[in-house]
């Protein structure tokens, strides 16, 4: 039998899926690997969602509202502009692949910074279109004339960074926009835990993208919802290309209520944010570095009881946290990443479990 | 401001999106036009959400099950095939939409049977890839030289046809795939109301794919969940392509629980099937026609009480039901349907509606 793959686009024969973080199935784990919030969805979420079931389920069994108008409206009220400005999706990557599949092709160069989102890349394969890498430097920071010139018809700046957490001042991002001729999508899915957003740019800038997720801020990875801010033409072109119902009806009612209860989102956002600043407090009085996070992880570059540092010194410690059920991330791929590791911040009982963790590793008598 | 659409895609710039039917948001309708189940889903559906929903709903911070593996083994057990044949997505649309994306393109034709789903022109035209469209005779079968002499590369076949409802026979279908040499889809939305499913065929022969859907049979389309079998290499080419957690938690859960529950939709189905019967013998005794349906569905073509048939006809019922708060489909762009109404099956209470609202528009002293 000849192999099936020859009917398939060549773009796709020789890609990679993305490869998300891991799920353990098994109970008992500390499982800060995927920057998930440690924090449920606000009780009026899971309300919201009973509501909708309501009689047995009755209205399951109708299409949901195509365009998730309701929650476009909140999300518009939200940010102070107008519903055409907001379109919502089966998480923020439903829509940075929608972005990809209008604004890049063959012709049409993808850009992002290197390392960020490794989703881009394959999304970028997807659209047979060549990726304009970026480096950051060892503060992860970008060079603005770089990016500016970098000819992308579409650029992916992520902000706050991930893996490394930094984030970049509002007014750093404008620069970029002023300068830089194509679209520029900033990417916010972390930004509810930082000090500046970019999502005013939309207005001031008619190329600026901002996509946002629910899945870390809301604590409603589970759910699969995000949304782009941009110009209701843009919006107008990412609709197009669409699932037409590309938004189930419990998601959209989660979402709603999410939106509807800013108050209980301060409080855990307030509170992801204080364990943070306390175990990046922790991690320098290890001795150990991290750059500065304005996100929900922070990127931890351990240094062992001998003194050492490295990639072979962060996969030992990746391993022994493995051992212990501690579950974080290990990017091995890149200069920048490859002697650090990735921790999501949880609740500051998870925090503790992982510093007494470390503090064992460090003990040259534990056995390992 | 010059037009921000010139740096989309000349494709997506030309492209109009699918057009979903409408979903009232009032009270009172007799929903008609989009082949929704009338029964919910089966009480262990509810059951299992809201399992999934315990401890305030603390597990939605968590990302789902990223190839939603319990559910596609679930389905695998159900078809008699081994876990890696078969691939879930967020509504069958999600999966039609990556199988256009891995096997269409500039060079790689799509084709169709016309009419047949009026997404799959959408999705061809976001892969920039030319179609083959197979006119349907007056009683929309097609000609299978026609077919296997179409050079498309991917070729979807809905049976039962949409917006027919005629089903094709397994040997015909069969007799397709041994001829026509690109990939054949066999688009089975409607199957579970059929005498007969291809199913089995994707054993057979190496380049078949058979797609279904939770959104009918299953009283499912608020929660968006499809699936498509096929050999694992063609599934994990799709994988590839897939959004990483394509499916929520809430709608794997869902799913598996639907499919959990055989014993409650095969009553359902029937139900429906018996109701559709009815119908179509009620239909003819009016003395209109319709082409036999294996769906959940009926293509009815009124006669006026002036003895009329016609586009002109077909309008002005639809007027007449819209006017009584009870929604149908009309598709005024071919030939084949342009003087019918695509009429979904509701309860008996639903067609009896309809049927005293049919009677009252025959009634020549009836002011509309």
């Amino acid at each position: 039998m000849p192999s099936l793959t020859r009917f398939a686009n060549a773009n796709v024969r020789a890609m990679h899926a993305y490869t998300p973080g891991e799920q353990p199935s098994g109970e008992g784990w500390v499982k800060l690997n995927t920057n998930e919030n440690p924090y449920p969805p606000s009780p009026q979420v899971i309300e919201a969602i009973q509501r909708e079931l309501a009689n047995g389920g009755a209205r399951l069994r109708l299409y949901p509202n195509p365009t998730s108008r309701p929650l476009r409206a909140a999300l518009a009220q939200m940010h102070g502009v107008p519903a055409e400005w907001v379109i919502a999706g089966n998480g923020s990557d439903d829509l940075l692949n929608l972005l990809m599949r209008v604004f890049a092709g063959p012709k049409k160069p993808a850009g992002m910074t290197v390392p960020s989102y490794s989703l881009y890349p394959v999304l970028a394969r997807l659209q047979n279109a060549p990726l304009r890498e970026i480096p950051l430097d060892r503060s992860f920071q970008f060079d603005t004339d770089r990016v500016a010139a970098c000819r992308a018809n579409i650029f992916f700046l992520t902000s706050p960074n991930a893996p490394s957490g930094v984030g970049y001042p509002t007014a750093q991002i404008a620069a970029v926009a002023r300068r830089f001729r194509g679209m520029l999508v900033v990417d916010e899915a972390y930004v509810p835990f930082a000090d500046e957003d970019a999502a005013g740019l939309v207005a001031k800038f008619p190329r600026v993208v901002v996509a946002r997720s629910f899945s870390k801020a809301y604590g409603m990875a589970g759910v699969r919802v995000g949304y782009v801010l941009a110009r209701p033409e843009i919006i107008s072109l990412l609709d197009r290309a669409r699932d037409s119902y590309n938004l189930d009806r419990l998601s959209q009612t989660a979402a709603l209520a999410a939106v509807s209860d800013r108050a209980y989102y301060q409080r855990t956002i307030q509170q992801v944010v204080r364990t943070r600043d306390a175990f990046l407090a922790d991690i320098r009085r290890l001795g150990w570095s991290a750059p500065p996070s304005q996100a929900n992880f922070v990127l931890v570059e351990p240094v062992n009881a001998a003194g050492r540092r490295g990639a072979a010194v962060a996969r030992d410690l990746f391993a022994f946290l493995t051992q212990r059920r501690i579950l974080v991330r290990y990017f091995g791929n890149h200069p920048l990443t490859r002697a650090a590791l990735r921790v999501s911040i949880g609740t500051d009982t998870d925090m503790a479990l992982l510093l007494n963790a470390f503090q064992s590793w460090l003990q040259p008598a534990t056995p390992r």
